[in-house]
């Protein structure tokens, strides 16, 4: 049954063929499913899935050997009991994020020292007014949590805008992007956040991310300090993050991922002050860029398969990336 | 009467002392005015004026003879008539905003490109929903028109965000930054600005940038231009750029600057589509930063001064820079 699966409603035609050129000189055929429902009928013959999976499906995906996941947070894939046969399962990741999602955080970054919601409703009800002193990331200092596509690409930016210092806060001492001026591990990060402009989360979800910014973390950062989260809701205490912006103890926040998402209507998160949400758009697939580079990261990965080589940039289920 | 005299509330002490000392090798005294109601009552004393003057008081300075404006534009201080003796004034300006303006300009196009304000009306409402197609700097193409301390920070900036393309557009064919891709001369606009992601204008108000954005050249504009204005209103036909956004034929607009300001509550400006509208704040000098770089440059003008060199910078009160 060598079929590849499909369910992805980014992929124009000539990726299509693209992609079923490359299955075939593996002689593997290609299933563009239509929907989820069409999927679930048809999963079962799959050996290799690519798109926007729901890991409630997984289980009935009987002949599956390799996950491609064309979302960046693959949390939902990491615990056996979503497989059928958990153990001849390779899963794989985009990672093609870093472009359009740190071009979310530098515009947050910006929104939150500039108060532009402030100017927002100021200009809904006509009035004409400067609402004072505003920051800017020239000579900011920022900390990176998350040091990958994301993390990296951020950090470049803010860099190249004339930040003063670009500290990474990553679970390894790994060679980092020159763009920061200092890479710390996990363990130093109450260290080092105490005084910065900006802490950015860009981490996955994984048992050591969970709660890393926790009440006492955040009960240490400094009044001037901007919160911006794009990895993964459950990294930050939010019950804590909530408190501190309402006592104004922390400067603002921009969230694009919560707990939970979507976060209900009388979710006291909504009213916290100086926050901006967004409903998880940051690494919005629209960006026909980010659609072509995932394609491309997924056709080359597919050529390596049918050649029975092995992938590069496997998940690691057990730490979670 | 050797005196200078300062309207401007973003001085600290530290920095009075500067001026003072500065000031005191030269002979001469310095009064920080309390307001204008204070400065209306001194000013004809002065030799020397630093801060936000407004121009009708002017007339009052019998003794002027170098005015430095804090504010970049000084279009209310080319005309002869606001001076009592305007052949002995010599106008200079501080050009400190590149770093505020263009941070702003960023914030705006990134703001524009992702579609943020309708993501900010949808968390108002608490609806969880992706709004669809985003774009981003990465790639895109830039007409800037002005290449001076706003224009040229903004080349930078959107050129180390991944810009594909930044067009220069100014009055004469001088040395640029090697930010710009391409610079040409204002008669060369309306055949550069027809295809591109952003046409940003920060040029100072002056008889050649009256209207240069006229009817003609908002409609031959693609569909994907956004404009962004951050240099003075009167640049832009105003009427043909509401007109353009609610049909549609320019993709969204976001303007610091526009005629009359402030504007009068029914403009129908504030209802145009796609547009995002600040009350002249850009350049906002509570930075820091800002006001440093702007004290700093007049106590270097200032010493020059004093020693009776020639100032560096003089305005052309003829062509308005």
């Amino acid at each position: 049954m060598k079929i590849i699966g499909i369910l992805a409603d980014f992929i124009n035609d000539e990726q299509k063929t693209l992609i079923k050129e490359t299955a075939a000189r593996g002689g593997y055929t290609v299933d563009f499913y239509m929907d989820e429902a069409d999927a679930a009928q048809k999963i079962k013959d799959a050996e290799v899935l690519y798109g926007y999976w729901p890991a409630q499906m997984l289980k009935q995906a009987e002949n599956l050997r390799w996950l491609h996941s064309a979302s960046a947070g693959v949390n939902t894939y990491l615990d056996d009991s979503v497989y059928a046969h958990p153990g001849q399962v390779m899963l794989t990741n985009s990672n093609v994020y870093g472009t359009t999602i740190s071009e979310y955080m530098v515009m947050m970054t910006l929104m939150l020292m500039r108060r532009e919601p402030e100017y927002m409703r100021l200009m809904a009800d006509r009035e004409w007014k400067n609402v004072g002193a505003i920051r800017s990331i020239f000579r900011s200092t920022f900390a990176i949590v998350g040091c990958g596509n994301i993390g990296t690409n951020f950090a470049r930016r803010v860099k190249a805008l004339g930040a003063a210092k670009v500290i990474g806060i990553r679970r390894t001492q790994a060679p980092s992007d020159p763009a920061f001026d200092q890479v710390v591990t996990f363990d130093q990060l109450p260290n080092v956040v105490t005084n910065v402009d900006v802490l950015a989360l860009c981490v996955p979800e994984t048992p050591l991310t969970k709660g890393l910014i926790s009440r006492q973390v955040i009960d240490s950062l400094s009044p001037k300090t901007y919160i911006i989260n794009v990895g993964r809701g459950s990294a930050i205490d939010q019950a804590a993050l909530i408190d501190a912006l309402n006592q104004g103890r922390i400067a603002g926040a921009a969230l694009d991922v919560m707990t939970p998402e979507p976060l209900p209507k009388d979710d006291p998160l909504y009213d916290a002050k100086n926050i901006i949400l967004t409903p998880h758009i940051s690494g919005n697939m629209s960006l026909d860029y980010t659609c072509q580079l995932d394609v491309d990261l997924f056709v080359q990965n597919l050529k390596l398969y049918v050649e029975g080589k092995p992938l590069p940039h496997l998940i690691d289920r057990k730490i979670g990336y």
